[in-house]
């Protein structure tokens, strides 16, 4: 969202489970993101953040990530939430609780029947994805929108864990194959987690 | 938020488990709250609704409830999320599935580890909104705000269902109390669920 608007945005790497007394002071139930301007207070949690990134745009007005007409405006939250909050809790927080968290705090090898029951709803969410982007060019509709960037970060951290099936989501693989040739995407495509490879279609723009 | 704005509003019962062919069109996931206004598309989700509400709004200036300045918002966004999915996710949605769901499905008795378990979440919960209100006259600052009216509502449920001890968290109980006299809160306290009374505490002013 920061690179869309051109906002320069500095990205710190934090372990939230360590609970650093520094960090839960500002973010007191230990989550993220947290979002931190030199002299104004942290602002903490994705809706809190998008909203003041929209905000500070309202002022100069862009090509927005927020459809300006309500019908769009409200498909663009309805999918967002389902993004942020559906999908993240029935797939994506298995998914990197049991293989990066886990070996992260050295706490031993992956649950696998949380990583199966993961997998199945994954395949759930995304046959819904791909029936909606068979009929529309972006997540949220006609416009590219925040809901994009929100399915986008999620399938990228599937992805790069050799979560994401591509071939049985044609709709969707096309849409991120748009995503993923964005200028602004590109350093997302250099990431690496140290010790652990990504998957072969992770970086391949022709994946 | 809409007795507040003096939107009308009508409320139609829905039971989302039932999945019915003509509610699941309108709302995939078969979640709510869903937003129907003659003549547009529907609204889907708290995040759909309170932004389509918000923007209709601000052509009409109102005394709002979310709040004009960066920090005020960034500081209601972060307890608003806070409320509707971290404070739901680990309380709220176990104890209606247990006390309600279960028993209008008629698939039986509640999961008493389960509501244990609830119960222990919620009274983190309580402590730190007790500690924040100590602090404070409204959850998310100086005004009034869309958190004050989330929390109320979680609060509200599951004082009904007699999970709520108010004797342990004093500033929660005075905020409570002014919220439970505000003339739009009343017809809220004359709701019932058949067949299952409310606590004492429930409709009660003076509690």
């Amino acid at each position: 969202m920061c690179a869309e608007y051109g906002l320069p945005l500095e990205l710190e790497p934090i372990i939230p489970w360590k609970r650093e007394a520094e960090f839960t002071a500002v973010s007191p139930a230990a989550t993220l993101p947290v979002l931190i301007e030199e002299g104004a207070p942290a602002i903490v949690g994705p809706l809190a953040a998008i909203n003041a990134i929209e905000y500070r745009q309202a002022s100069a007005p862009v090509a927005g990530l927020v459809p300006g007409a309500a019908a769009a405006r409200a498909e663009m939250w309805r999918l967002l939430e389902w993004i942020l909050f559906k999908l993240n809790d029935e797939v994506t927080r298995y998914v990197l609780e049991e293989k990066l968290g886990k070996r992260a705090r050295g706490e031993g090898t992956p649950d696998v029947s949380a990583l199966r029951a993961a997998k199945a709803n994954l395949g759930e969410h995304m046959l819904y994805f791909d029936w909606i982007l068979a009929s529309r060019n972006w997540v949220g509709g006609g416009e590219m929108s925040l809901a994009d960037f929100a399915l986008a970060a999620h399938l990228s951290t599937l992805d790069y864990l050799g979560d994401m099936d591509w071939n049985a989501i044609g709709e969707t693989r096309d849409w991120y194959a748009r995503m993923k040739s964005r200028p602004i995407f590109r350093p997302l495509l250099a990431d690496r987690v140290v010790g652990m490879p990504a998957s072969a279609t992770y970086a391949d723009l022709d994946f």
